[in-house]
């Protein structure tokens, strides 16, 4: 089998057959195939495409590149949620102790943000001490132990990958929906799974931005878990307003305590509630969605899920009185409020904008091995609907250096679209995909 | 500027700018610009396509990633011929003396055979001590002394276009019009000549199969020409059969010297003298095309061509002599003759294959590394159009190894479609476009 000759075919459209995507994906894994012809490759299978057989052998072939966690000693059914990525999504917080707390077991590999979007690993080292670098094998003693583990993808888990995004990074090739599902795929069918929890998220904020586009990455990474024999089903959410009411690391820290409490924004207790009940019900905690929702409201209620969450700080060697006490939070010395422009109702707000506003004031990266500051970030006081006028903030940043803090400002200003007409706030929860 | 900016735009199907494809060119030729980055683009390139005007741009930087030939000291307007490669073309060793005979100086850069075509350069080495590497201060030194150079690419003229060409081979990038219209033109226009007369071979037996094909990649170079200011006239010839009646180095050499006589099969003949017309109009020692043709024929008569051939073997350090002994030049042992399975009119011939019959024998070259023997080929017997029966030979292998005759053979028989009815000849030259 020769390189080129997989090339050739992708190029003219034809569909590539399973032992050719194995081929490419074990030469770029071992080094043996050049990134040459892996970039001309990935760039005929952009402007080719591919089907969502061939994208489940991708991802497969992509799997075996690395260590594939073996969970079967644990009993139960294991599952896990991902989120394409948005502005304020912190539900992973929720979602972790909680399943974990009525006994499903979550091994939950985690990113870091980039660009405009927040992640979760950033989010946990906002709690003092707290390791996200577990060894494998820590984290498969920790999930058999309290069945839970939060942590960052090792280098183990589908080398395949990592290579691939980074030529992919370089080359233009990232926006393609089969490499990205594969991308996203690969590393959580390695990490033994049996259900996966799909948030897909469309909006302005979000990578997907409208409705159609995410609806055929979610049914493409539903079509490769089946065709991988795991359960999915893919929530098609909204991203057109952040998630909740904060933006930056401590800042959603703090309101994902606070929702393990019951208390804070609908919208982002309604997003965990629904997924979560998919969790239960893939773990086999509940019969039904209905069940897992009541589940869910019974679980916050009694404590168990913060409480679950307390052991998980502590068993990540971080500092477990951060639950009730935020002053150990990293914090950020200054506060500051942006007024809207004029008086009117709150039509539309640039999501991704609210997000660089959030980069901006140090919350997020622009490139992966840039610095962050854990403590700084927006609190959301006006969403689509509201009535806003030159007295009302639309936001309240917090932040350490003034540095960027009036670009920001003006950033977030101009990502609200305020008028005369009242403009009902879009729905959350924009289909279920199963 | 960052190249992923630029792949990204021909992802997209825009246009590149000027600068931009530039800034690609140079990087491939120092080396900055990663061979992954370039790939990527060649097949966005390869897949959205390139406009004339891109496409002339492309061609002038990679001009200009090397030394253009500066022959302006040499009085009159250079010409140049490029053939897109066929079977048994040997028209350059008639046009480059008969021009220089009338005074239009020569500076012609061939290529070496590749697959089922032959090259100028491969012919040319069959002459006992011809000399093909000569530096382009010795070419032009000879131009100047005796009006034409035959020579090899030299590394300085259009590297980019080397370090393309490499990466196109192994990337399935090759077949892409604009890519191979800056290919042949960007060597062509470093040459230091005014104007350029293209045979665009169109066929089975050529890279372009059918005249659509060969039409548009003859017009895209005219208007790059066009664009660098060169005059340029493009013949679309036929290639569904082999022009002339031998395949083969030292074979094609004797042939050429006997239409140096004015000896030999009229399709060959015919189009020497329409591309040497059109040459000796580029050169300004023709007002008309038909001037041009009656100056060949004079020339041919005169034996000044044929004159011109023999100072130019000499002045490259070649053996004169074979011109009047054909015995001197390298010649094979052996001949078989491959009779036609069934008596009829041969009604088409696979010319590729009749190529590869002749690689097959020894000819030519799969890799450009591989090593050829010039005494070896063939002799084309019949013809589309021509009766034959069982005692007909179709054509007459010439051989030293009996190692791959056989194979040799049966492709021959395979390459002929024989049947009752009688085809018509195809035209020779199907267009002229200017």
């Amino acid at each position: 089998m020769r390189a080129v000759d997989i090339i050739l075919s992708k190029r003219d459209g034809r569909t590539l057959a399973r032992d050719e995507i194995r081929f490419f994906v074990d030469g770029v894994t071992a080094g043996t195939l050049p990134d040459y012809q892996a970039s001309a490759l990935l760039m005929a299978i952009l402007l080719r495409g591919m089907t969502p057989q061939e994208t489940a052998w991708l991802t497969d072939a992509m799997v075996h590149s690395g260590i594939r966690v073996d969970l079967r000693e644990i009993p139960g059914a294991k599952v896990d949620k991902h989120s394409t990525g948005g502005v304020g999504d912190k539900t992973s917080l929720i979602l972790a102790p909680l399943a974990a707390a009525c006994g499903v077991p979550v091994p939950m590999m985690s990113g870091r943000g980039l660009g405009h979007t927040g992640g979760t690993l950033d989010k946990l080292e906002a709690i003092p001490g707290f390791r996200t670098n577990l060894s494998l094998a820590e984290a498969k003693a920790q999930v058999q132990k309290i069945g839970c583990a939060l942590i960052g993808q090792t280098a183990e888990i589908a080398p395949a990958d990592r290579k691939l995004y980074a030529l992919r990074d370089v080359t233009a090739t990232v926006p393609c929906r089969p490499l990205m599902a594969a991308s996203i795929m690969s590393k959580k069918m390695a990490e033994g799974i049996s259900g996966l929890v799909l948030d897909v998220k469309v909006g302005n904020g979000a990578f997907m931005k409208t409705e159609a586009e995410g609806r055929e990455l979610a049914e493409l990474m539903i079509q490769v878990a089946r065709g991988l024999d795991k359960d999915c089903v893919a929530l098609l959410t909204d991203m057109n307003q952040p998630l909740g009411r904060t933006v930056g690391n401590a800042l959603e820290v703090i309101e994902a305590f606070e929702a393990l409490r019951g208390k804070g924004p609908e919208d982002f207790i309604t997003l965990c509630r629904e997924l979560a009940a998919e969790m239960l019900v893939f773990g086999q905690a509940a019969n039904t969605v209905d069940v897992g929702r009541a589940m869910y409201d019974e679980l916050i209620a009694s404590g168990a899920a913060l409480e679950k969450m307390r052991e998980i700080i502590t068993a990540q060697a971080g500092e477990p009185r951060v639950l009730d006490d935020y002053s150990l939070l990293p914090t950020a010395r200054h506060e500051r409020k942006v007024p809207a422009r004029r008086s009117g109702y709150v039509q539309a707000i640039d999501t991704e904008a609210i997000g660089r506003a959030s980069m901006l004031l140090g919350a997020g990266r622009l490139r992966l091995d840039s610095k962050i500051d854990l403590s700084v970030g927006l609190t959301v006081e006006a969403r689509i609907g509201d009535h806003v006028d030159e007295s009302t903030p639309l936001a309240l940043m917090h932040f350490n250096d003034a540095v960027l803090v009036d670009e920001a400002g003006a950033v977030i200003m101009q990502a609200y679209r305020i008028g005369a007409e009242r403009t009902e706030p879009p729905a959350l929860i924009k289909d279920v995909l199963r």
